[in-house]
Order: C-alpha cells, then sequence, then structure tokens
C-alpha cells in the first residue's frame, strides 16, 4: 500500500522564516501605518555589480545567437568557472585541487540539503547549536535523527554541540562519536569563527574517528580578522575527511540569482569509495546544472572590476553590522558577531524567550528579527538581526532598539 | 562508523548519456578527420527566441537598480509565472487550480529526481520499459528497487510495463500492482503517446488501487494530433491521483537556461496527508527557487510573441523529425515516433543488439543516436534519433544512413 515518507511529518511546525514571514503579515495588516524594519532573513538587499550586470547581458546575447547558444551545461558546471574557483578560492590561499574535485550548483541550500543523501541512513550527525536548520531538517526528512522532544526543542539522535556564551561560541569536540560533522563558519546565525588552529583539531579529530567534516562557509568573504581560515582546506590533511560548501548569495549578492559550489577531494573515501564520485553521479542524474548565464556571472564576481564591485557591497554590509553591534552595545545588550560575518548575535534582555522578545521587538519597535530558538536549542535566550538592510534603515532600527 | 549509501554502488555503470559522450570523444580523438553528426542527447540547438531574450535583458536590468533588485524568490516560485502557467497550460484546456498547487523548479530532471523522495521507501514503483533512466535510477538510489540483474537488464523489485511494436508502443495496466506510475507522455525515448480515453484508464486504475501517477509531460508541445491529452488532468478525476512535471526545455529551449514546474493538486492525499504539504516543505527545506531572471524568461514563453517564435522553433524541429522518419521508412527501417515528440525510435537491422547498431552507425555514418537498451530492458533491439539538431546536419546524417 502507497505509504508517504513518514520523516516529513516529525518536522515541526513550518520553516523557520516561514513563520517569521507569517507573523510580520499578520501585524502588517493589523498595523498598515507601521514602517516595518527587517532584519530578519539573510537577504541581501544591494544590487547585482555592474561587472555581473555586464556578465549576464553578455551571456544573454550569446544565448541569442546560434553560434554560441548553450544547450545542457557539463554535469560538474563550466570548467571557466571551476578552474576560476580553484585559482581564486583556493590557489590564492596555498591549496590545490583538481577541476573534477569543484561541483557547480544552484547554491549552499540544495547542497547542504543534499549531501546528506550519498550517507548511510543510520550515520549519526552532529550539528553546532544553534545553526542554520537546514542541516538537521534534511536528516529529519531522511530519517536520520530520531524523535523529535517538543519541550526540549531536541532530536533524540542528533548530537548537538553547543555554541553560547560560555564556550565563546565555539563548539567542543563531542562525547559521543558522530559520522557527519556539520561545521558552519563564519557561523550562521552567531557571526562566530574559530581559527585555523582549532580548525585543525577538528580536522584531527575527524580524520582519527572516521568521520566527514560538512564544512559551510557561505560567509566567508566576510571574514576580516587575521588568522581565521577562509577554507578547510588551510588545515593539513582536510583533504581527507571535509566537504566544503560554498555560495554565490552573501558575497555577490545572489540569492535571487543562485549559484554555489561544493568542493569534494579524492583523497576523500569511506573504505575503497570516493565519496566525489558519489557526488558526481547524484549531479549527473538529479541535476541539469545551473544556467549558462548565472555560471558566467559568476565567474564576473573574480574578475578584478567583480571583485572591487563586490568587496564594496561588502564593506557596506559590515559598516551596518558595526552599527548594529556597537549601538547594541551601547544601549546594555550583550552582542557578539559582526566582525567576521553579517550577523549580530545578542542575548534576549530581561529572560525573555528568543520568541518573545521577537513580537516584543515587532510590537514595540516594528523590528523584524530572527529567535535564535528557531536554529537550535541553544539558540533560546539569544536574537539574530543581520545586516544586510540599508544604511539607514538600520541606523533607524538600532534607534529605535535604544529607545526602548 | 561512517557508512556510504550503498544503494548508489548498485547503479550499474555509468549514466547513459556519459557512456555515450566518452564512446564519441574516443572515436573523434582517433578520428579527427570525421565530421559527427550528433542526433543522440535530446539537447536542443536553435538559440532563445527573440522575446525571451528580451525578457532576459529586461530582468538582468531589473537586477542591476535597488528599487527592482529581487532577492529570495518566493518559496514555490513567482506568483507572475504560476498564475501565467494555470492561464495558459491548464485554464484553456478547461482545467483549474490554485496558485499553491504550481511548484516552479529548475527543471524536469530536478523535480523527477526528487520527488520519489516524498513517498516510503518501501514503495514499489511502475515504469513504462523504455523510458527515461531518471526515474528508476533516483530510486535506486533510494533503495526502493531490489537487486540489478546484469544479464537481464533489470531491476528486481521495478514493475516494467513493455512498450514494444506488438502493443504500439503503449503500456498495460501492471498485473502487480505498483504504489508509484511513471508515465511520460509524448514519451522520452519512443516518442509514442495515448489517447486521452487510454489515459482515463489510467487514472481510473490510479485511483482505484491506491497509487500514485507521476505524469511527465516535458514534450507536450510537441503534440500535433487531436485527442491526444497535453495535460493528466483533462481526465476525470485525475488530481486525486495524478502529480504532473513539466519543463520549459524542450517548448522553449531552456536546457541550458532551467525552469521547469510541478502541480500537486490538494485533491491528492495519502491517507489524510497531501502530498502538496509534503512537496511545499521539500521546496522550502532544499531549494531555493530558480533565479528570478529566469522565471522572467519563463513568462515570455507564453506572450504572444514568445508563443508564435516558440512555435515556429518546434516547427523547425518537427520538420527534422519528419525528415528522419520518412528517409528511414524508405530506407526499410521499422520506424515509429515523430509525430507527437521530436523523438523518432527505429528497430535495430539484421538483429543487431542496441549498442551494436550504435557503434556501427558511429563507425560507418559517424552519426550519433541512443540505444534504446539504455531506457530499459525493452528498449533492447530499438535506437533513438532526436529532430533538435540542424536541418541541414539532419538531412546529410539520414543520407549517409540511407547509403549504409
Amino acid at each position: 500500500m502507497l505509504k508517504i515518507n513518514e520523516n516529513y511529518l516529525k518536522l515541526p511546525g513550518s520553516y523557520l522564516f516561514s513563520t517569521i514571514a507569517k507573523k510580520v503579515k499578520e501585524f502588517s495588516e493589523m498595523n498598515p501605518d507601521k514602517k516595518i524594519i527587517r532584519l530578519g532573513i539573510g537577504d541581501v538587499t544591494l544590487p547585482l555589480a555592474p561587472a555581473i550586470i555586464t556578465a549576464l547581458h553578455d551571456a544573454v546575447d550569446e544565448m541569442a545567437k546560434k553560434e554560441t547558444f548553450k544547450g545542457y551545461s557539463p554535469d560538474l558546471g563550466y570548467e571557466f568557472l571551476r578552474q576560476t574557483i580553484i585559482e581564486h578560492d583556493y590557489n590564492s590561499r596555498g591549496v590545490t585541487l583538481a577541476l573534477d574535485e569543484v561541483f557547480i550548483s544552484d547554491g549552499a541550500k540544495s547542497d547542504s540539503g543534499n549531501i546528506q543523501e550519498i550517507f548511510d541512513v543510520n550515520c549519526k550527525i552532529a550539528v553546532c547549536d544553534p545553526v542554520y536548520p537546514v542541516y538537521v531538517d534534511s536528516n529529519v526528512m531522511a530519517g536520520r535523527t530520531g524523535e523529535y522532544l517538543t519541550d526540549a526543542g531536541r532530536w533524540t539522535n542528533v548530537i548537538y554541540m553547543p555554541c553560547k556564551k560560555e564556550n565563546n561560541f565555539a563548539p567542543e569536540l563531542p562525547e559521543d562519536t558522530p559520522d557527519l560533522i556539520y561545521l558552519c563558519f563564519p557561523n550562521n546565525p552567531t557571526g562566530a569563527t574559530i581559527t585555523k588552529s582549532e580548525l585543525q583539531k577538528w580536522v584531527d579529530y575527524a580524520n582519527n574517528a572516521g568521520a566527514v567534516i560538512i564544512y559551510d562557509a557561505a560567509y566567508e568573504a566576510y571574514i576580516s580578522e587575521e588568522d581565521v581560515p577562509h577554507t578547510i582546506y588551510e588545515c593539513e590533511n582536510a583533504k581527507s575527511c571535509a566537504i566544503e560548501i560554498r555560495s554565490f548569495s552573501k558575497n555577490a549578492g545572489f540569492t535571487g540569482t543562485r549559484l554555489g559550489y561544493t568542493v569534494i577531494p579524492k583523497e576523500l573515501k569511506v573504505g575503497d569509495v570516493m565519496l566525489n564520485s558519489l557526488w558526481a553521479r547524484r549531479h549527473g542524474t538529479k541535476f541539469n546544472g545551473a544556467p549558462y548565464i548565472i555560471q558566467a556571472a559568476g565567474a564576473a564576481v573574480y574578475s578584478e572590476e567583480g571583485k572591487r564591485q563586490t568587496g564594496e557591497q561588502i564593506a557596506y554590509y559590515m559598516n551596518n553590522a558595526r552599527v548594529i553591534r556597537e549601538g547594541l552595545q551601547s544601549a546594555g545588550f550583550s552582542v557578539s558577531g559582526g566582525v567576521n560575518a553579517p550577523y549580530i548575535w545578542l542575548e534576549t534582555p530581561k529572560g525573555m524567550t528568543s520568541w518573545e522578545f521577537f513580537d516584543y521587538l515587532l510590537l514595540n519597535a516594528n523590528v523584524v528579527g530572527t529567535p535564535g530558538s528557531g536554529f537550535g536549542p541553544s539558540g533560546e535566550g539569544y536574537f539574530r538581526l543581520t545586516a544586510f538592510g540599508t544604511l539607514e534603515n538600520t541606523i533607524e532600527a538600532i534607534n529605535r532598539i535604544k529607545q526602548l
């Protein structure tokens, strides 16, 4: 008899950002005169940089002519893009990669949601807590996470690695040995990073334990401090234990343009099997490549002009981050993040829960943020603000919060 | 201990089209003077229509300005596109759909590969034989198909529904009751269709059996004959048993531009659970939408100019189909398809296997086609040629084959 994938029904409520959107919509409809400032979802607001726009127009023109029209993309993505990525994101940091170790995709969300598929259903996952919800949710759908304990807000078969003020928002090596370790640095939502020597401990741990690290570096472009690794492959022997996921969403404003990539070194094996081959097979079977014109735009991000222009955008957002961080600090909030990431992470005041503070802020300051508890049980009592608004709105939002 | 998804290792060899590409590359390197004509992969060759190009440029310009820049797409895709699809592809055929019954995606390959995820791992699938390999391969990866019998070229736990000359390439209702029935009409690779009354039998069968039909109508635009349904929802009560998958690849040349959609009516339930909700959850968790500029281009396909221009492209390809069909018939081949689909399906001559004929054709006519056996065991002894080449190449290829 036909049955559905019952794991889907275990997921509590809807995706975090859908819930926020619903609450904001309701408030907005009841208060049409209030100007709501959204510092909730991590969505960029600056338009695509001129160098990217030019590349898009050029690529569209190529699609208009028989001689330059492009049909199906190569399975792993166009070589011109993979080569450019390797040179700029890896060779420049002393890391060598082969062309077929880079897989172009439509974004880090798809890749971080799909990557679990190539592993056994009984693998045990470990996640930073709090963290981007897709890692856990995609494993719930696959049936790896056990049961959900509603009151605790946690799954029975997930290893949570608390990242709280007490440990400077850096996860500690878990007591139970996981099979898959999701690390996200700079971290979404806390904005925290770890140093290269700290990351090396994780690499050594994974190599010893026979675990695989899934390293999400979507916010790499926001790193401003020395000694924070830009790629996990800066660490020794990372190629034998780590998959790295990258995105064009936050460094180049591609949230609505969709492009990302995943690196799986051929050294990374489980027994005799290269994970690179499994992912290649998935790509070949269930995906048909990112659009040619988007891949062409992705290459333009690495041009001299593209780097300069996107660098200016990142600086704009990071100035917002400074405004938020310093403003909240001066108002007496306990704040972290915002230095190597566009996210500011604050403790909710007066013992409010994350969702209580969400409602409080929406009602009294008409500012939308993201409840920390939506990112995991250790996010309770915290709150995320993002630096992706306009400078004017950001200043106004912080002034409103100061006046509360 | 870390284990991989062992189901991946069950997949025999590589994806059909990768194997073909490899063989062609080897031949080409050994015979650099030969002009190879590719009528193998179903990839379009005409450039994007002018109306689509204009829409792409306009959308790129929107991404360049702060006021019109688009970040994350709505989970299900932009309403302007979903509304247009409903009006043109459904309302025009007497079918009503709600906006949230249409899910925009990056293509039919992703959707037809991913859709199995929302069903239980023990569901039994039935497929037309031969058919597009993604349906079976994606279920192999999920562990639904049992073991592969190499000599027979079949999986122990898949219900194959033979489509051969003897039954006019139309599948018959299976003896074993399946849970999921993949139907693809116009069929890839045979080019066969079934009438509305025949399709109604499948709908009635599925409703009685409690099965779900996954209806892939990627080639709908090529239907030329009356009484061939353009959507399964033309049949009575199809909404309670059928999911429909559509593509922009073949009607508008989007193979390298990537856009598709899937319809899941809210009437379609398993027990109390709407499959629509499960798919919405998957979309929200593992996908971040097709690029805005591509969705804008998709809407342009339905404009008056877009319809006229893409209609001319389809007519061009269908003239190629006629050239292939009539040419092969006059050369004594037994041929079908090419009337409601851009695929011509022929019996291999002199008892050659499909791959023997592939090698024979590549060696002696320097023409690349697709071995029928790559689409399923009942494809053995057949061969697919596609109408997506240029008219000149198509004529030359057929002349070469005639001279063999």
